[in-house]
Formats: C-alpha cells, sequence, structure tokens
C-alpha cells in the first residue's frame, strides 16, 4: 500500500504539473460501452455479469470508454480543450498468471478538443517526466511511435474496405505473440489479398522515417504527423527517449492516428504504457466526434522495471511518537499526552494495554518512531513525562505544556 | 472529484497522526463473505452476481468482512496490536433516492488485538479529530454510545435463546425507520415474551449510565466498559462530544461490546459513523477470535452536513502558468518554455493549439493561474518570453534561463 500510494503520488504531481484535473468514472458500467467487433484482447477478457435487474453489466477493463460517456454527457458545458486525468482499478477475466492479474490500476491522462499533434507530443512528456520523477532515463525507456494513418494508407492502396481497418489492427497487434502463419491466416480473412498482406508486413517492419517516406511518398498525413511529432520531441528535448517503429499499432480498435507505447530497453517486459489518438470514438456512442487523444499506464510493468533495476523506493511505516503509560491507572494520563502530541501535528502511536518495556521497545522500533514518551507515576504528579529520543537513547524529564 | 480528495486528504491525514496503517482490499468478494443470517439492510440490499466461472461474488457492501479475511490470512506474521485503516468504495444494491446512491465510499479504522476500551475511546478520538479538522464543534456533532452488552444481559435476564441476539440488534435497530407494532411483532417472532420485550424496549429508552446501574445493577460488563469510556473520554478532552443513549445498537450482526454512532446534533441526517468492538467475528470465517473494534464512516452525510453548515472548503482548480505561442511557427519553443517551467517544479498548462488572446485570457481565469506566458517572435529571438502577472496586469521581458 506504501508502494502504492508512491506510485499513485507521482502519476498525480505530474498530471497537476501539466494542468491536468482529475476525474473519476463508475467501476461497473454497462457492458454495452465495451462492446466493440474488432476481437480485441480487452473485449475477450470481459469480467461481465447479470445483475439483479437483469443488466448486463461489466467491471470496467479500461478508462477511456467511460471518459467517452462523460465528454458526451458533458457536452457544451465544458470549454475546450479539456485535460483530464483518472487513476482506477480496471478488471479483466481471464487465468492469472505471473504479472497478469485480475485487477490492476491504471493512470490515464486524455486531451479532448486538439487536432494537432501538440496533443501527443504534450502526453509523452508528461510520461518521460514521470519516468525521470521516479529515476529511470532514456537509456532504461523508451518510445516506440507509428501512426495508425501508415496502415490506413496501405490498405487503402489496396482497396481493403474501410470497415475491416480496426480488425486489421487488432491482428497486427498479436505479431511477435501469435505464430506468423495464424497472423497470415487471419489477414486473408479480413479481405486481404496475398499481394497486399506481404506489402503490409514489409511496410510494418519500417523503423526509420526516411524509408516510410519513399514508400509511402511524402504527401500523406501519416508523414506529415510523424515528422511533426519528432520535431516537436526535439523542442522538448526527448528525442532520445523516441524511436519510429511502424509494427506499432496498439491493440484497442478506437485508435485513429498517431500511437505511441513505452518499453524497457532490455526488452525483457510488456509494453510499460500505450496510447494515441481516437478521434472516432465519441460518435460510436452516439455523440459528436471530438479530436482527442490519451494513455494508459499500469501499475503492474512499471513495478516490475524498478523491482529489477533497484529503483524501488525504501517506504517505511513511520510514526514520530509512541506513547505509552508505565501504570494500568495513567492509561488516561496517556490519553492526555498523546492527544496533547496530535494536536501539535504530531502523530502518535499510543500504548492501549499495559505491556511489558521491552514490547513497547519493539514496537517503537517497529513502527520507526523517533521518540518514545513514558508517563509514569512519580513524573506525571509533578505534571512531567519521560521523553526519550531513540536515535541517541538520551531523555528528558519534561513539562506537559512545553511537550512539543 | 477536487472535494472528494480533499476529504480524503483528511481522513488520511488523521488516519497517520493515529499511528494508523493504509490497507486495501478487493472490490469483488465470495459473496459468502457477506452471508449472515440475521436480515440485515446490507445483506438484503447485496450487489451481487455469478460470475463467468459460475461462481457467486458480490461488490463489497462493507470493508469489515475483507479485513477479518486478511487478518485471518496473515496469522502469527503480523504482530498485533494491528491498526489498519482503509479508504474504499463499497456499493449496494437498492432504488436510489435522495442521498442514497448505489455507490459510496467508506473510512474505516480497525484495531485488532486490544481486547480493553482503550481501543474504541482511540477511535472515537480519531473521529473527533477528523471533525475537529474539518470545523465542526461539539455543538454540530456527538456521539450516542451504548454497549451490545446491555442487551445481552436483558436477554439473558429473559432467557432468550444466545443464538437471537444478532437477530434482536437488527430489529432494535430499526426501531424510528419502521412503526413500533412492526417491532414488537419482530421481537415476538424472535422468541421474546411480551414481558421481555416490554422491558427490553424501557431499557433502550435510557439516557443515562445512572438510571442503567438502578436497572443492571453495578457488577456487569456492559456498565463498567461504558463507564470506563466515559473516563477515557474526559482525559482525551471529548466529554463534551458524548453522550450515552440505549437505543443505540447498530445495524450489523457482528458487534459484541461498546457501539456508538456520530450524529448532528440538528437531527436532519441519518447517523454519520458507526462503529463499535466486533470480538466474535474471525470465528465466523475460520480463524482464531482476536479482540477487534472498528468503525465505517461514508462520504456522502457528512458531505450534506459540511454542506448545509457552510463549512464546503472552495477548492479552485489552479495551474501556475499559462504558456502560450504568439505564432504556429513558435509552438515548439513554447513547448521548451513549458519544459523548464516544468522542471523547475511549475505546474503549466500548455496552449496547444493557435488561439487568440482572448482566448488565453478566458482560460488564464478559468485555471486561476498566476502568471501568462507569452512567446512572441522578437523576444524569442533574444531569448527572452513576455511574463504577465495576472493579479497585477504587470508585464516584463525575462530571459529564459531566469525564468522561475
Amino acid at each position: 500500500m506504501r508502494l502504492r500510494n508512491w506510485l499513485f503520488h507521482n502519476f498525480r504531481e505530474v498530471s497537476q504539473q501539466f494542468g491536468f484535473e482529475e476525474v473519476d468514472f463508475p467501476v461497473l458500467e454497462s457492458e454495452a460501452l465495451y462492446i466493440r467487433k474488432a476481437g480485441e484482447e480487452i473485449r475477450d477478457q470481459l469480467y461481465c455479469f447479470e445483475d439483479r435487474g437483469n443488466r448486463r453489466v461489466a467491471l470496467r477493463p479500461e478508462l477511456t470508454p467511460s471518459l467517452a460517456r462523460l465528454v458526451i454527457q458533458k457536452g457544451k458545458s465544458v470549454s475546450l480543450p479539456l485535460k483530464w486525468f483518472a487513476i482506477g482499478q480496471c478488471w479483466r477475466y481471464e487465468r492469472m498468471t505471473r504479472g497478469r492479474r485480475r485487477e490492476h490500476y491504471q493512470w490515464n491522462m486524455d486531451i479532448i478538443g486538439v487536432p494537432d499533434v501538440t496533443a501527443e507530443a504534450e502526453l509523452i512528456s508528461s510520461i518521460i517526466t514521470f519516468f525521470k520523477r521516479i529515476g529511470l532515463t532514456a537509456s532504461d525507456v523508451g518510445f516506440k511511435v507509428s501512426s495508425r494513418k501508415v496502415l490506413q494508407e496501405v490498405l487503402r492502396c489496396y482497396s481493403v474496405p474501410e470497415n475491416m481497418f480496426g480488425r486489421v489492427c487488432i491482428i497486427i497487434d498479436k505479431i511477435g505473440k501469435i505464430p506468423m502463419d495464424d497472423i497470415r491466416k487471419d489477414l486473408q480473412s479480413a479481405d486481404m489479398s496475398e499481394v497486399a498482406i506481404e506489402e503490409l508486413l514489409q511496410i510494418l517492419s519500417l523503423k526509420s522515417l526516411a524509408k516510410l517516406e519513399e514508400k509511402l511518398g511524402a504527401s500523406g498525413e501519416a508523414l506529415s504527423d510523424l515528422k511533426q511529432l519528432f520535431s516537436l520531441a526535439e523542442k522538448y528535448g526527448y528525442s532520445e527517449w523516441l524511436q519510429f517503429d511502424a509494427s506499432i499499432v496498439r491493440g484497442l480498435a478506437y485508435y485513429t492516428g498517431i500511437v505511441f507505447e513505452g518499453f524497457d530497453r532490455e526488452g525483457k517486459l510488456r509494453a510499460i504504457c500505450g496510447g494515441g489518438r481516437y478521434d472516432r470514438l465519441l460518435s460510436t456512442f452516439g455523440g459528436d466526434d471530438l479530436p482527442a487523444c490519451g494513455f494508459g499506464f499500469g501499475d503492474a510493468v512499471i513495478l516490475e522495471l524498478l523491482k529489477e533495476r533497484g529503483l524501488l523506493p525504501q517506504l517505511n511505516l513511520q510514526v514520530e511518537n509512541i506513547v505509552c503509560s508505565l501504570d494500568p491507572e495513567l492509561q488516561g494520563a496517556a490519553s492526555t499526552v498523546a492527544t496533547i502530541l496530535r494536536e501539535k501535528g504530531q502523530s502518535v502511536d499510543l500504548v492501549l494495554e499495559n505491556k511489558p518495556l521491552k514490547w513497547v521497545f519493539k514496537r517503537a522500533a517497529r513502527i520507526n518512531a523517533r521518540r518514545l514518551i513514558l508517563v509514569g507515576k512519580a513524573e506525571w504528579q509533578k505534571g512531567m513525562v519521560n521523553v526519550k529520543t531513540l536515535s541517541t537513547g538520551g531523555q528528558l524529564e519534561t513539562k506537559l505544556d512545553e511537550l512539543e
């Protein structure tokens, strides 16, 4: 819990530094919110139920659909752009394995109302700010960046129907996770010719914008978006964190433009975070579309990475004072002492039973107390207590009203 | 969200001042964890489902059963007493009305391993510390206190079977919520004679410990526990917040000793919080019993009370700086400026599109920015930006490396 609070505190501080407002969404949503027809992993693993009123509901697998719903609901009452962040628990229903739990937390930042790549650049900047805060450098982690428009341009070239686009993205996202033969088979069943498939796979292997320009020409949006992003990265000062990688498409159906994912340079772990532009999500929920982009950043992979790099912080329980009466009759007096200290802003662990001193010292060590305050009969009659500084062993009789 | 964060921050700070450690529990639990046979409201309104693996599960209605499970699981690996707090979302399935939502948050503090009333006194002290922090006084709110042992002694007197105890408590908790005739009928069906019922109802109307002593005698645990609590309250300095009220039994089956609830003195609202001792809860889950007590404090009633008293804090969005380029070509330069400020710990809302100045000033006002930083061509060529202090309207050309 201390570790989780530390992580969330960093998420929150970075988000606020970037001028984002915190929002939250229901844990239980209507199942319909997540029904998309692209064969996403997130859909197959939906943690869904029928409730007592026979409604189909689901524990949210992600936060973006709820965000879309909220944006539509707010309508014209909010002024754009919205810069929102959320830290929320998400669920999946699947067999649990190492590093794949049924519940995890996700930090989301979203910008609604900005069509320019400046928004994606700002989001990536905030993640990098977070990485730096927790001690990670560009030699530990980086971002792979592409645009779904690359794919779109290839598919258009080979006259693949528009409505196959989401499905093709999901298939491509599985490259490296399932055998290439299966990928090819899946693409064929998505109305792609063999020639188109081979051309697509070749383009997906590209790792430089120059090569991409050779293939697609200089005029398309895919290339101009990506060029702008890399140019902004220079101004932000994070170029060394960024690389173009055409194989990145992300596994959610709704992305439409730039997509990116954070990865560890040793290549041992799953993606650390991922996001992109989703300009047409709102209309799928019956709202008017607004330009939008965002990312999700889970709590699991980043903690594994920090552990591996020895960067997990030491977060011990720490209570400043432990207060103990030396006599059962003085239990009330000890309460008085604890109250005085707490009213002065100090934290106090009050010993609530009559315990031997040995026990009290052990407890003091466990809670990393700075001082032990003993309430004994002789001192109490003089309105005093015994204050022991635990690091030095020094002790002092102190008047109650001089305690601080 | 700002209000919720403010409330939770106060819950957390008080808990830590009292030396409590934060814990958390699963949102989805096995339904069996909540099956008790006492006809509790919390049981009837359980938000339960069958999951995809045909298991009966429930969105947690409260945190205490999860806590019990965790304590049993930890077993001898933790040193007693445990002082734990949690802030968690809880659910009920019922028709929604004003002030009764399907989801709410609860702050819980629990002490495991202390048999003495010192533990209850400490818990009540922490709630009072919280009340004071947020501006409430003893003339706004108070605590009604009793002990389930009062009831136990009466029932024993009239030979009511032990296993009826929990059920009788639940019935009594409904006094004032359903007609007295129904209460009497329910008590009869719980094996109570008419004489016993009338005696019980009379005792429940008592508001002073002296009267209770007349009825029950001075030797019982009920009276000695309550006397000790009121004596400790004096030492803590919160006597004026506390009153004995035999009608308080609380609506959960598992309490065994002292029970208390926070109330608003104007009597307009439901209980603000409630808690008590539950020394025999662990054995109902198959563990060894440990002395334990705790409270639950919801987020709904307290916010209503603060609203009514005009004590809700003004919590505006506040971003320190707004940074804007005056020329589309300088968007990258504005990113550089934003990054410099953020690296110095400042919060910055970066304008991500080319917008008229009028729009920028409006946004600056909405986010309560202290400074507007404009990146214009002439200044930028000199390595400078225009820094406008919004409260005074004063502006200053500032070198980039002198920005702070």
